[in-house]
This record gives structure tokens, C-alpha cells and sequence, in this order.
């Protein structure tokens, strides 16, 4: 299986589109700048979409699942069972996505790409079978070449079938116990950074499991040194299913012109590893939040990322892009909507 | 007219439903914690609503439009004639506040005390012509205690309709040529703070601009000294109709037991006012956002607050507060909505 489609170029954006909106903020009812933010999102998103007038009405999440072998090495405060577990609770509508999806509206698919119990009974989930999860990526890849390819293609699936329903928005989720581990070791390997500064208490270890999960990416950082200079193989040895499936969601979104709400700090990692593969991929993001993930502040900077919220939420699931839908809503409904100087017969400045 | 009705006592919070409340975030299918100031957002509105399952759904937003006799000193970077032509694009639909309400399904109304040009034919516009603006501060206080009184009064009927309507949040806007100068000046006044730490650019003025603006406002305090201490004479002195009639809502809102959402720096001021005449009234306060307007920091850290949004706003209205809204809304929904551990049979922590 081949990954070939992942370098071919990104869409790029209608500057036409994104002057026409500039120009349209300039003559609404307000100061100029005074939105703040909600100004740049709107002619951002004009500019994706290739309208002066653009909309988030339709919205796309898709959550990926899987396993990750290296949580034998106690790197995390959950029981690897929560991973599947977590997916019926996706599929049931009790997860913190699944309340938010419904509350705005938004579509969510569940994709499993392969748990270690089995939560294959679960309905309204695609269960793709990669394995019980990753290996063990403290000795060997975490996934083989074949999986990889797999998942990254998953990802791909997902934004056509995104495209196909006329999402407006992509969001991707995320759920495996311990990607926050899988998530850091690869920031580490595509930023040449220490696992010091990227990996952080993920959903709750205290300062001695902090500091184990440092020594297990060193040692997975240790292992793999000779091949982490390409970012395929990267994320291959020291990503996960659900991260190289973000990862291909990602890429996917950007050759075919959707925009990308990116969430924490598992997708921020998936989403640097998309920009590294294909440059010009981080043109179609927007970036929901900051994570109370320690380790998410350096990817954000690499990215150069401005993120809307910082609540000090650290779910995933895609679950703090789903709380910053709402600001693009209504960043576009103040565009769209706001009567010019000339409409309302507002003086202007002095 | 008497103001003895600002020092009754405030409603107490439940304390019983924001135990509960945070009992049930406790059995939540996340990692404790991992929803961050949502977790206290909703547990918050729980003791503040008297039940374990708060809810958002019914908010009411009053614009109160004033202006300000200070404008003579050229204190803005618009004329003030915008006020009475804004009311008239409140009440047409084309304001930001008004896109917002309108996109949040909020209640909208919008009540003039007193402009200088006349907007008195804008329908859905409740006039109550308290005079052609307030007085120039630098002169003379800026509203009589009668202005004073009625403007308060003002805020407190709002409250009550709100109340009467079935509304579960209360926010508060304004509308006020000058009134960023007014609401400095106030705040001086309470925090005992130097102009230079509470005037900016307002609507867009330059640094020669800010410069003269923190001038007029020494001469304000200069002029108002000895009276100062009292905070309703800083208020009558110092204020506007529009930050009276905030504060006086805040007051009732706080007295009946129906929680606040604060918007930026004018309304953070009026909230200032608010919780120094009657002590205890801040603990209905939510703050909804950190203002471009660089005073507002320093109000917001004498309220102990913790703003949900940063994104460079600084138009009023009480925009900051619409945008916020749907973060409380899906608080909410999380909290009332996502399955326990034990109803999703999700493991628990190691």
C-alpha cells in the first residue's frame, strides 16, 4: 500500500475572497479591529472557502481510536480497557464528544482502528482491525508499514466522506490510553526537543509517573534515533493508529480544501507530523485551544498557533475544538450579518 | 428618589447543589479535572441556580445607551452622535449585539437614557430621556442624584423583567460615546488607581489621543476628590447613565438570585461599582472576557476574575458576554449530559 497521496500539494487559498472579507470587516458597524480575533477567523475562513461570506454551519467530527502497546509500561493513569470502553461510551452518546456533537448539531463518525478488548459490538462504529493496538514502540515500531498506511488512508477516507456530507468544518477526536506518551515521543522526534519539555501528567499521572514516561520516550527516542529525520517514518515508529489516522484526516482536509479545527495536544501532534510530511498543510488550520497539557505550548509555537481558548481542558476526544465552534459561528454570523456604516447610517471615525 | 434599596442583602448561593454538582462532575466518563473551568462553570451556575443540573438556555441581554458629557473634551476617536445612530442600529438588527442575540435565540432589549441626538423614533427602544447625555465631569458631577437614582432603578426593572421572563443569565451591555473615559475615571476612583493604569485607546484613539484622555481624567479626579470615597457619589460623579443602570442591574440580579454573565472594561467597571456598594454581589459575577482595552485588566484582578475568552475584543455592547455564552451553554450540557462511569461501565483511574 502505497502513501504517495500524501505529498501531493495542498489547495491553496482564494486571496480574492480573503480581501473582499477584509474589506467587507472594514466598513461594519464598529471600530475597526474591535472584534479582535472573530475578524481574523471570518476572513480566514473566507479565504478557505473561497467566499467573501463564509459558514460553519455543517460541521464534521470524526474520532479515532486505538491502542497503544507501550502503555505496558505503566505510562498512564488508566487501564488500557478504558480505550475501548470509551468507544461504546462514543457510540452510546455518553462521552463528552458525543454530548457536544449533538448540542451543536454536528456530525460524528467513530472510527476504531484497533483496541486490545473488544468493543466490536458496539453499533454506529467502523471498526478497521489494525491490531490490538500499536507495538510496543520501546522495542520495535509502533506500527508496521502496512498499518501505517492503513490508518494514515483511514484518515483520508474520513475527510472525503466529511466533504462528500458538505461539511463546512472538519474536527478530529481522539482516544487511546496512552497517546499522550505516543503523541510526545513524536513532537520530540520532529522538533529535535527532549521529552523534559513535551511529555506532561496526560489524563492524571503524579510527578513520579511524569518522570517514568520521560525515561520510556528517551529510551523509544534512543531506539528509533537513526530514522526519525523523515517524518513518515517518525510517525510510523512513534505515532499510533489514531494519530497517523489524524494525520491523514489532516492532509486530506488541505488537498481538498476543508478547513481544520485542530484540538489538543495528541491532534496538535498529528497535525505538526501532517505539516512536516506536507508543507502548506497548516494553512487550513485554525486552532481551537490550549491544552493544560504542559508539552502542547511547544507545538503550538512551532506551528505558529494562536489558539482561541484556554480553559485548562485536557480530554481530547476533539473535544475543546468542539467548545470553540461556536466562536467561528458566530465570528461568521457577525460577518455576514452586521449592517455597514452605510447600511445603518453610522458615522465614522473622527 | 431613594437608593436604599442597593445595600439589601444578596441572595446566598446553594451551597448543597454545588456540592452535588461537583459530586456528579466527579462520576463523569473523563479523567477528574480533565474538563477544566467547564467543570467550574457548571458547578458554579448549579449553586448560583439552586440545582444540580444547571442550564443556560434562556438569557437576556440589556443594551443600555447613554451619553457623556466628557465627550466635549474630545475624549474619543468618534463623534458622539454615533450613540443615538447606534441605538437606531440596535434596534434595526444590525449591531453586533444584535447578530449575536439574534444567532444565541437571546432576548434583546435596548433602553436609551439619554443621547444627544434624538433616536426617540427607533422602535423597540424603551427612551427614558434622563437628559441630552450627562454633564462634562471635569466641570460638575457628571448625573444629579435624581439622574442617578432613575438610572439605577433603570438596571433593577431590567433585572426584573428578565427574572419575570424566565431567564437563566443575565448580561448587560452599553453603548456610549465617551463612556471608556467615564469608566476609567470610575474606576480610579475605586481602586485608588493613576489614570495611567486605567485609560486606553477606547474606540481607536492614538497616544497623543490616550495621553490627553488620561489628563482629563486627573482633572475629574482632581475636581471630585473629597467625595470620592462613598462608591455611590464615584459613581454619580464619575459615571454615565448607561454604567448606573449596569450597576443597578448587577445589584438586582444579585439581590433575586439570577447569575450575571460580565462582558469588557465599561461593564467590569459597572461591576466594580456594583459588588463596592453592596459586598457579595460579585459572587453572581461570570466574566466572560479579557478586553483589548488595557484598564481592564487591573478591574479584573480587583474582582479576582477569571475571564473565559481572550481574543482581542473591545466593542461593548455586550458582545464579549454573547460570545461566551455558548461556552456556559455547553458546560451545561456536559454536565447534565455525559454518562458516569458507572452507567457507561467505563473503568476508573488505576
Amino acid at each position: 500500500m502505497n502513501i504517495e497521496w500524501l505529498y501531493t500539494p495542498c489547495q491553496s487559498l482564494d486571496t480574492a475572497a480573503h480581501s473582499a472579507a477584509q474589506a467587507r470587516q472594514m466598513q461594519l458597524t464598529k471600530p475597526p479591529g474591535a472584534l479582535g480575533e472573530l475578524e481574523n477567523l471570518a476572513t480566514r475562513l473566507a479565504a478557505m472557502q473561497g467566499t467573501e461570506r463564509p459558514a460553519v454551519d455543517a460541521v464534521w467530527i470524526t474520532v479515532f481510536a486505538g491502542d497503544h502497546g507501550v502503555a505496558a509500561e505503566g505510562v498512564s493513569a488508566f487501564p488500557q480497557s478504558v480505550t475501548g470502553e470509551m468507544v461504546r461510551n462514543f457510540a452510546r452518546g455518553g462521552a463528552a464528544i458525543s454530548v457536544l456533537a449533538r448540542a451543536l448539531g454536528a456530525d460524528l463518525e467513530v472510527i476504531n482502528l484497533g483496541t486490545v478488548n473488544d468493543p466490536y459490538d458496539a453499533a454506529n462504529v467502523t471498526h478497521l482491525r489494525l491490531g490490538l493496538g500499536t507495538a510496543n514502540f520501546i522495542v520495535e515500531a509502533a506500527m508496521t508499514p502496512a498499518q501505517c498506511a492503513v490508518a494514515l488512508r483511514a484518515g483520508r477516507d474520513s475527510a472525503a466522506r466529511a466533504k462528500q456530507a458538505g461539511a463546512q468544518l472538519y474536527v478530529g477526536g481522539e482516544m487511546g490510553i496512552g497517546n499522550s506518551t505516543a503523541a510526545a515521543a513524536l513532537a520530540c522526534a520532529l522538533l529535535n526537543e527532549t521529552p523534559q519539555h513535551l511529555a506532561g501528567p496526560g489524563t492524571g499521572l503524579d510527578r513520579a509517573g511524569v518522570g517514568h514516561k520521560i525515561k520510556v520516550i528517551q529510551r523509544a527516542l534512543t531506539l528509533h534515533a537513526d530514522h526519525l529525520a523523515d517524518p513518515s517514518e517518525a510517525l510510523r515508529r512513534l505515532g499510533g493508529f489514531e494519530i497517523a489516522a489524524l494525520a491523514g484526516a489532516y492532509l486530506a482536509c488541505a488537498k481538498t480544501g476543508l478547513p481544520i479545527l485542530v484540538d489538543g495536544f495528541i491532534s496538535s501532534a498529528a497535525a505538526l507530523a501532517a505539516e512536516r510530511l506536507c508543507p502548506g498543510t497548516a494553512q487550513w488550520f485554525m486552532y481551537a485551544h490550549s491544552s493544560a497539557e504542559p508539552g502542547h505550548t511547544r507545538i503550538l509555537t512551532a506551528l505558529d498557533a494562536k489558539p482561541l481558548l484556554n480553559l485548562g481542558m485536557r480530554l481530547g476526544e476533539g473535544s475543546g475544538a468542539a467548545m470553540a465552534v461556536p466562536l467561528l459561528r458566530l465570528a461568521c454570523a457577525l460577518h455576514n450579518g452586521m449592517a455597514t456604516f452605510a447600511e445603518a447610517a453610522v458615522s465614522t471615525k473622527c
